[in-house]
């Protein structure tokens, strides 16, 4: 285990049409899935997959998320994403991201944080008595110069928008679907707000799970022009999640 | 050109956990996003993609989707979609697919129909001039076992159901982009429905543009248990898409 280079998965996508938007560049949602399928299929490799573990009645869940770009990849554009643990403690552990055109220049990076729980009890496993503690072969110390998820707090008193849980909105668990979430959030902001600036950093804090049904009411602070906060809430006061979004001037 | 085997395309994919509904079964969204990726994979190779289209100014325009399936893929799942041109007319192309699991058992089909426009008049082009008329070397005769699009009559005089495009549903032309239509359509049904039924054929006709800001009318017919038929529209009356749904217990 003494070379780094194995503990770092390397996946290869393309951007497809209907991942794009208007302006031609990959969707932050897309890319969100990307990430995850990554952690995924980089687990799976190493025995810690989703398939593996739902045998043993555990799942991964996923609790935050922060994605800082310079550039999203073009339509048709080729481009990988590269993932490796930085971190295992007892209840969480830390997955980083490298976003990379097909050249190999360093489009962005992500981090990720993530909990195993119980699927019979829904409480936690201790991640460092796991297939006796060989989770923490695999963290690896490249360095990922993002800073780390922050505190996300909302002010507002009034939600900017609410829907309804709909039936493509549920994923196989049963609940509202963490990619949803993204695509639900950066539908607050008008096309316009996307004409003149892109996403330069993007977070997203996983508090509860929502369910089919369920009224979720989106609740925006703006600090600045390129600032914003949202908190997620269901049934009028549970949070769900909370986002942080950063645009920049294109 | 005498081997049909040639004009096959035939491209290969895993149902991705965001991909699956709550069932664990690939979504028809996603399943409607492959087929006209793979589209698009075949026409490329042929010389009749989207990239070198818009280098002339034109582009595929899709009017008919009809999709029938024995069963859809399940989470983590490989399978194979097959594609080839059917027939070439002046203004429309037959499209078929075959949807296929990973032994290569057939899962279903799916017929397409498809005009090419200018991207500057939005007028529809002669295939059958286009290139030397070279587009009519890649039909092929194998058979597709489904019938061919149907008519699409509503009825409903109050809609069902109503949303605003926003950034989410725009593509890349600043259309509300074609999968996103599937994906509301299927959102008029409770999740009980998809409890107790899958889809066993789905239709969609594509009418006229949808556009950010524009609000969507969805006007729903029931004909009995399993049979549904959707209309969209836009601004009160104008038709953006129909739609014909039939399920089958499961």
């Amino acid at each position: 285990m003494a070379d780094d280079s194995n503990k770092i998965g390397q996946y290869d996508f393309v951007a497809e049409p209907f991942h794009v938007d208007f302006t031609g560049r990959l969707t932050m949602g897309v890319l969100g899935n990307h990430l995850l399928n990554c952690a995924g299929f980089h687990a799976a490799e190493r025995g810690f997959g989703m398939m593996t573990l739902n045998e043993n009645d555990y799942t991964w869940v996923l609790s935050r998320l922060a994605i800082e770009l310079e550039e999203m990849p073009r339509q048709y554009e080729k481009f990988s994403i590269q993932t490796w643990v930085e971190n295992v403690y007892r209840l969480f552990t830390d997955r980083n991201f490298a976003l990379l055109s097909q050249e190999g220049r360093v489009l962005g990076y992500a981090r990720s944080v993530w909990a195993m729980i119980s699927m019979q009890t829904r409480r936690p496993a201790d991640l460092l008595t796991l297939h006796g503690g060989s989770i923490t072969d695999y963290v690896c110390d490249r360095p990922c110069p993002i800073p780390k998820p922050s505190r996300i707090k909302v002010a507002a008193s009034e939600p900017a928008a609410s829907l309804t849980a709909r039936y493509s909105d549920i994923d196989i668990n049963g609940h509202v679907n963490s990619i949803r979430y993204i695509e639900h959030i950066l539908d607050l902001f008008p096309l316009s707000m996307y004409q003149e600036k892109r996403i330069r950093r993007f977070e997203m804090a996983y508090v509860a799970e929502g369910y089919y049904g369920d009224r979720l009411d989106f609740y925006l602070d703006r600090h600045d022009d390129a600032h914003y906060e949202v908190e997620v809430r269901k049934q009028e006061d549970e949070v769900v999640c909370r986002s942080k979004i950063e645009f920049t001037v294109i």
